[in-house]
């Protein structure tokens, strides 16, 4: 699909309040998935739904999860429907009335059936996404996995077909007689900051801090 | 509860991997919680699972969640199973071999039936404490709600009897034969940071900033 192709209209991904937060092209998704750490897959385990925090990647229009090849909740998804949601946190707004807080944020929403990768080219592919969604350059610089190793890693594939992306920025919306009330009204700007690495205490004392980690401290990233 | 009480132990809050992960005291639920901004909640619409990020806040063993009382996932949730996941995120774990990398994570997994909340004084405490987990303090700074406004929120609550709590800490855990590679190693510490609270440019000249909201720049917070 092209970045400039609008996202799905199904009923699930159609926005029914707060239109004005949606946002309608493939570019949009990619950009919120794409400044991301951490997603939250959900999938339904004996009746129930289970959300869990976990790794990703992308591959153009294919979102890839992977872990243990024992975990259970990844076990379970495969061939059934699952919906993954990517959310960074932007900001606190801060309005005259409670009712009228709300928050900054931009987040994706993937629904779509989760399928076991089993060709091994294309797992590899996957996890080399997966760990450079994390740390660009990484894959290059660590020991790239064995073939046992490749054998313990579950990975799952999602296609990116049915996904919607809401974003709200900027300021309070308040009421308009709030306006005169004795309330301090704005926008606390939140981020997630990488700090300065942690060389391991065990290293070998001759490898120096690689540019592509240094180059991560203090970047703003989504969360 | 008491907070020195164990966890809840059924079989989908006992884990079955990496259970040196595992947290077994009601505190370090409450830890975990307290200092979160979002939760991701899980529920299954149209017998599909969807995972919505959302606000939250706690009072003893009930978290609150709200929404419009338009929001169709937090309808579909009442007198249904949910699950609902706090993470933060507080590193990259860099290892020598892309297999052991990992991430630095406190995070808490809930599981129970949702309940709309239909009395009004509970609605309320539900909302001071939405309102006091993003922002302490802002309950008694700005105004709060009118009937009106309540009759528009949707209150769920969750008990918190079934929880399960996962932290990973520390550095890379590599296979033995690789600490002699050529390969840098460590943790690139990430957190949630707040910026220079902006104010809205509509408010009245004579506001200031208050201490409750200038004390949360630059503080350390879950995500």
């Amino acid at each position: 699909m092209s970045a400039d192709l609008p996202l799905s209209t199904t009923q699930r991904t159609t926005l029914h309040r707060l239109r004005e937060r949606g946002r309608a092209d493939r570019a949009e998704l990619y950009a919120v998935l794409d400044v991301g750490l951490i997603c939250h897959l959900g999938v339904i385990v004996d009746g129930s739904p289970v959300v869990l925090p976990t790794g990703y990647g992308r591959v153009g229009d294919t979102l890839y999860l992977h872990g243990s090849s024992a975990n259970r909740a990844l076990l379970a998804a495969d061939g059934h429907e699952i919906c993954v949601t990517v959310t960074h946190l932007d900001g606190l707004v801060c309005a005259r009335s409670v009712f009228n807080h709300s928050m900054n944020y931009r987040s994706a929403v993937i629904f779509g059936t989760a399928r076991l990768v089993t060709d091994d080219a294309q797992r590899l592919a996957a996890l080399q996404a997966v760990t450079e969604q994390l740390v660009p350059g990484q894959w290059d610089h660590a020991r790239q996995p064995t073939r046992k190793e490749l054998a313990a890693t579950l990975v799952l594939e999602l296609s990116l077909a049915e996904a919607s992306v809401k974003v709200r920025t900027g300021g309070p919306h308040d009421d308009d007689e709030d306006y005169d009330l004795d309330v301090w009204a704005g926008v606390v700007p939140a981020q997630l900051m990488f700090g300065s690495p942690e060389p391991d205490p065990d290293r070998r004392a001759d490898v120096n801090l690689p540019e592509h980690i240094k180059a991560l401290a203090g970047h703003r990233r989504g969360s």
